[in-house]
């Protein structure tokens, strides 16, 4: 059997949106609920996520484990995976770690784009590391299966998470610096430490990150992904779309400022261009992704090669990594 | 197969308790974490238990489900519940019972003492009974499965609670009025309107619920629990011991007054007797329940009644009341 899993979506969420999961055959996705957002705030979002539960229980439920994305395929529901895309929900408390997971948390970025209390973001002139709270909440993060993600992070910090951490770590949504040279891409040596230590990658489709951004065709993100499969191994990548949908530019905006700053910072976008960028035509939302699917093979992926990249890698990973780690 | 277990205790909680529990036989107890913490500070408190379960594996874990209390007793350790002793971790949104839920909260009372933003506490001149949100909480607990419990709220917000709940209700450690008047014991028409709808009662040795206090003896306390079981059904009765070891007087104070006045208040004590007031002999701590065991036994409970009263009872209630509600 397979499965389509999307390690990573931020929508402004609507039944229209479930209902396109399900018509896109989605049974898991891995939805973003904090970007900045403080303990009591991420517990806000998932009291709002609970609200959807609650109101569309036909079309999802809250994903817990591997094995509720097998429920989600059994019973035609998406199965809603919540992480946070920053490490400002725990605060400075450690263990917020085992609290967050409790509640369902399944993965959290040990920063976001700036210097966190944890380790340096990507937009960050430097990048001394993992700080001592760092080191010590991944092992807490290990502990207790709630995953390490680095893609916002800066490169020293992430290789250093990889080789630091005990379980493998994730880059939810990026895509190879070797083929479209964005900041939020990954250069090879990252993407290797992450992989060598038995990691995942998911593929996003986030305009930024493509080559030709908007413009950039099926057959070319579809020959980065065999790219990757061929340096690293086909078994360490997914989907990781960040689909951000139907959110007005504002939204944007609090993505890339939160609160830190009073100046508009455009992050991957710019003055000229703002807002969210338009998606590719081929990934307009939940329902092409039997067209990613169609793309995989067509680039020459065997079967069961494109079962893992559209989710069995994932479920695999998923199955691995949300439990407690076994006693020594 | 018989269970034994206390419905609540509060203790200065060591290794030493940990250890007194297994001593003393008890596959489970439901341990207070919020007298009038907000969301945030029981959320630490729950931190602070993980820690100890982290610490003392083979003694503890956090129990979940009745099907913990099965797992302790066939592991030779002890289940520990988590419940809050007032309405106030929700603070003032719905939205936190399911998150306090999924966090492994069992029951919380509407109210402790005073007037709460849900229903009317024991020391209160008026009781105007259950509040708007009194009666939306209500709901939301009966669908996630946080069981109330009214041991310090007023006479008439309890009878309504058990009216307007769906799921049967509880007083978890009080009691009778007529067998020692004291503010905290509940009259015979409450415990009939609890225990008429399928709900349950734990019986306190907490002295100033005892008649005499400290000086009560074993056969008194046994002989008003017959008194109970001829009145209401001894199916609807167990032990909610309120145990409150190791703790300084300060403690009983934060109990009494936590933030809301800034005068003294002496609650069940008195200005010449403002601490906790000491233990009958034959209940210490946690050793001590194969005395109560033996006490029911003497008073004429049959083997199948005593099992019932020392942790059955609550098993069965735990069983039916943690879980989510059947879908219409």
């Amino acid at each position: 059997m397979t499965y389509r899993i999307d390690c990573v979506q931020y929508a402004n969420w609507s039944e229209k949106i479930f209902r396109q999961m399900r018509e896109g055959g989605v049974d898991a996705v891995n939805a973003t609920i904090c970007y900045h957002e403080n303990f009591r705030e991420t517990v806000q979002n998932m009291a709002q996520w609970n609200r959807w539960f609650e109101t569309y229980p036909d079309l999802i439920f809250k994903g817990r484990w591997a094995s509720d994305v097998k429920l989600a395929r059994d019973t035609g529901r998406t199965a809603i995976f919540l992480s946070f895309q920053n490490a400002s929900p725990i605060e400075d408390d450690i263990g917020l770690v085992e609290i967050l997971h409790e509640l369902g948390g399944r993965f959290m970025q040990l920063s976001y784009n700036n210097q966190s209390l944890l380790a340096t973001g990507c937009y960050e002139a430097e990048d001394p590391g993992l700080t001592r709270m760092g080191k010590q909440v991944i092992r807490e993060m290990n502990r207790v299966g709630l995953v390490v993600d680095m893609s916002h992070s800066a490169d020293r910090s992430t290789i250093e998470a990889a080789d630091h951490s005990e379980r493998p770590i994730t880059i939810t949504h990026a895509n190879l610096h070797s083929w479209q040279p964005a900041l939020r891409n990954k250069r090879d040596d990252v993407v290797r430490a992450v992989t060598q230590n038995g990691g995942m990658m998911g593929f996003s489709m986030y305009p930024h990150h493509l080559k030709g951004k908007t413009d950039c065709t099926l057959e070319e993100f579809c020959a980065m992904i065999a790219t990757a499969a061929d340096r690293f191994g086909v078994e360490h990548f997914g989907i990781g779309s960040d689909l951000c949908q139907d959110h007005p530019d504002s939204v944007v905006e609090w993505m890339r400022v939160g609160r830190w700053s009073k100046e508009i910072d455009y992050g991957e976008g710019s003055a000229a261009a703002p807002g969210f960028p338009d998606q590719p035509h081929w990934f307009r939302d939940n329902r092409d992704f039997g067209k990613i699917e169609d793309g995989l093979r067509q680039i020459g992926f065997a079967p069961d090669e494109v079962a893992g990249l559209m989710g069995g890698n994932w479920y695999r990973f998923f199955d691995t990594n949300f439990t407690p780690a076994k006693a020594a």
